[in-house]
């Protein structure tokens, strides 16, 4: 008998304790701009492996040790790293078949807090499907975790929610009674017919214009461009 | 000069602690199934004030003292209690004029962690125009903060948060960067041409189901029925 899937949405960090799924789930880790969307792009590109850290002072350690360093605060690259944490800056042949080492905060936040979970999927527009349908394709429940920004919900995040969202219910035949998802799934429908005109209306805002150029902007929302489903094992996250 | 006021939503509890707007400001407490529906309604019958209290046993205790008491878990009336939670409960000719105390979870851990707000407002559908007049005629910044349900987000609570935003940024200028504001606007937006059916909708769940019938969900979507703005005031809850 086919037993029917559920699932929640987390929208921010600090609500992930009040999070009602049931073991066994796997966990959707979002952070649209940018680490769940760079490392996306990246696996895709045939970056082997990303090696997500919290504290810069682990990453500088790690570039001793001889890795490839992304990192940046505030929107601006750490000054010892290789590189910043845009997903285009990942597009260097030189990185193709490495494993790199990515310092981010509110990501890897959500990456710790969720570790009770079967799997941990990392999820962006790029490869909105195809995790779709890896998720649909295993037996467990589902937690969206969005690593929301500063513990604040934020807005690409919780759109993301609402496509991948809307996608499980339509075409998988999960289930949800939780009023987050069904937020976010209201947001997605409000924005979908033209999402870069939604995010844009709401990209007069700092945070925004400060992490976001034109480019970057293309590449995140080009849904389904990549069929990669990046998953967390032993401490790096690498191709499933 | 008109300085621009500027607000934020707090969908659950566990957000507040997040919260950026700096002082001073003050705070929409929002617990739409029930206690802030309840005492607006409730003050607006005529009753003379709400005493919120969390805990059981202090509801106890006041009773010995002579209050009246209204108390409900679980969406039942507390053995003890003379009235559950509900609005219509509160409508007694003899309840006119007295002190009425009030124990409920969700909305008193709101009010609580809201301490820092220079005027703490009880917001619900059917005061919605007249507290948004009401915050238009102060100076201060805003934070809508929705008690939510066992620290997770709601509809219903973020509904209200939504048709608050929008009556604010578009008759009175205030102004949000917030996500969460964007997020609840975009919600009202979806549901406001028929917002009964926007609830029913989700109400086959066992948390509506359990919480509301046809005469309450009625009342607490009877948008400005009444111009009664609760505000607390030294411990309780009167008319502005």
């Amino acid at each position: 008998m086919d037993k029917k899937r559920t699932f929640e949405v987390i929208l921010a960090p600090n609500l992930y304790s009040s999070k009602q799924t049931k073991e066994p789930y796997n966990v959707v880790v979002v952070d649209i701009f940018r680490a769940t969307t760079s490392i996306c792009g990246a696996l895709d590109y045939g970056v082997k492996a990303i090696i997500p850290v919290k504290r810069i002072r682990h990453a500088r350690l790690m570039k001793r040790l001889g890795y490839i360093v992304a990192a940046e605060r505030g929107g601006h690259k750490v000054k010892f790293a290789h590189l910043g944490n845009s997903a285009t800056a990942f597009f260097k042949p030189e990185f193709i078949g490495q494993e790199i080492v990515y310092s981010t905060t509110n990501g890897t936040k959500a990456v710790k807090k969720a570790h009770h979970a079967r799997n941990i999927v990392i999820g962006s527009f790029i490869n909105l499907s195809a995790v779709a349908e890896w998720l649909a394709s295993k037996p467990e429940n589902l937690v969206i975790f969005c690593a929301g920004w500063k513990n604040k919900v934020n807005l690409e995040d919780s759109l993301f929610a609402g496509a991948l969202s809307q996608l499980l219910v339509n075409k998988y035949g999960f289930t949800t009674d939780d009023d987050s998802a069904n937020l976010a799934i209201d947001q997605w429908n409000n924005a979908k017919d033209n999402i870069l005109g939604y995010i844009e209306k709401s990209s007069h805002r700092n945070r925004l214009r400060n992490l976001v150029d034109d480019e970057l902007l293309n590449f995140t929302f080009a849904i389904d461009k990549s069929r990669v489903v990046p998953i967390l094992k032993r401490y790096k996250i690498v191709k499933a």
